[in-house]
């Protein structure tokens, strides 16, 4: 199911043949995944999603490539984006994520959560110490 | 404000010294911040969270202590813990956090965050290639 | 799957009758949507829920019927309901809203997505040039 | 601070009065808090978010007063609303929730956060055992 | 389909055997759920999360067991997961919830998110009389 | 109180008073709010984010001014974004939204997030009449 038509033949689109020859020669691999697919609906919307995240998560950046994925899984947990969820994790495993750094991650990803409502119900001041703005 | 008292005087509990001892043991720190202080309240629960933050956040695990820090305020970020977000980007300060990787941080939660929201909007099946179920 | 007992015949209570009827008439449809069917499990919850959403949604109201779908849309991404967000995109295409303003809808939800969790991931002071409550 | 203009005198227009008074009638106390006098600005939409309150929490129904009082600050801690938190807590209390009650509140909210992101990022499927559709 | 592999035998493992040993034992069944069956993955994740859950959920506290599974269902609607709130469900109606009760319990979780996301849009400052943290 | 440090003179760096510039140009104001002022510690995110908020919000696009300030509010508010609802609500009211249509836009968002927390609560399968995907 989905919320917009795939395109049956979206690479008819020379724009749409763009993006997916970049993703393409930029992952090394001939897999489009079903985000691109569906973003083929509107070519502007799919070449500025593209955009972003091959100038952040496809190129070298200060952060490492792991440590990116990681972040980006636990965002898409605490959105509940289950698509990003799969697609992020299997990212994730590609670089290298084993089944214990996986296991750690999650633990931590659900102990924030537990803390995250715990002082979202006391509703605690924060202490001044935290305070950079001033 | 808070939805609970702070206890005056929260050491005067023996289980309540014994928690906040050993957070600034731990630490290395005198300060004990106000999550701790609010959870006083409750000695039990101060004493089960804090066993979880200490095993897994203090203590050296598999992942690095900064990498840690990072997925906990992104976790807080997407789910709008603003004491959280605090505390934990102080925490990743205190452990060597740059400007710069602060920054870039942050571009990739709210990369993280925009994905989320077209996926969600899109509601696109998972790829099979992304199963590890079977 | 679900976590109610979609009823066999749920037309065979007269007030679960009324409401499905009275949304057929306002609709101009015989299809009654599973929401609806799945709330008749509690006939009083079923008539306050169609009630609700027949004021706002059905009738005409200040807003025009097109940018209420697509605010319903904004929300139910936002909030992770699948359901919703596939319930009012087809709401919103039956109302005439075409490819491109669906695409940029997304767009601006998902820059809304990400602007807030930068905005949370700072933590930045209200400007007092945005308070009305003085 | 307030993204509206709360009256100086909203108790002027009549249908205000009437829901203030109703308020205070209902709950046996002089005190009107903010929340009702931010959706003054809009009597409509103050009439019916009071209707919508009084007949579920301030009537007698099949819950009792403290389990819906504790199922409403649960959920107004998953959604990060801390006006909410606060006035939801503040009424538990009032409706006798102790110190011992409220920490075990948090701890099971805190709990259900913690396996909610653990799922999450499982992405499991539902056990057909769950399934009460068919 | 799932994040993770799950094992074909996972009792094979003695560490996660004593943990569905208990489980069953626990909960008087033979049923193991998904979600365990999931964190068999890494046996020292399933031990801490069971003993969590065992501690707060399985035996007796201070709340009664339908409340702790209705605020587990509250929190897991609100945190969109769609695991959670199968199992919980499930939970609840095996420790007596009625269908009267479970629409209830929506209703009052949707009230909730209601007046939630109307706080959350007029941003009213808390009223001091809510304040217990002085 | 913020996360960053907000430099005292900005204007300082050229790439920041570059954006700033083209913040006032476009917006036909002297005042640059508070998230402008923070994303200055990162010059280059400070460039990207207000890239694409210039291109989307500030730019003449498909759907109408009002109409994409409505979207972004109600984004903010199920995200549960204070700064985001305050700076948006305070964008639209410059953009002529009345009290109005103010009561009606939160009206709105309030009845979807109830709706929303219904669909979840009672997770029923999404009807095949709304797929578009095939």
């Amino acid at each position: 199911m989905s919320t917009v038509t795939l395109p049956a033949d979206p690479e008819a689109d020379p724009r749409v043949r763009a993006v997916f020859d970049d993703i393409r020669a930029t992952r090394k691999t001939d897999y489009v995944n079903n985000l691109w697919r569906a973003l083929a609906f509107d070519p502007a919307l799919l070449e500025q999603t593209w955009a972003d995240v091959k100038r952040l998560m496809a190129a070298p950046t200060l952060l490492d490539p792991l440590t990116k994925e990681m972040v980006y899984i636990a965002v898409s947990i605490a959105n509940a984006c289950s698509y990003c969820v799969h697609s992020h994790t299997a990212a994730a495993r590609a670089k290298g994520m084993t089944d214990a750094q996986h296991a750690e991650l999650l633990a931590i990803v659900a102990l924030a959560a537990k803390t995250n409502h715990l002082a979202n119900g006391l509703q605690l001041p924060v202490d001044a110490a935290f305070d950079r703005g001033a």
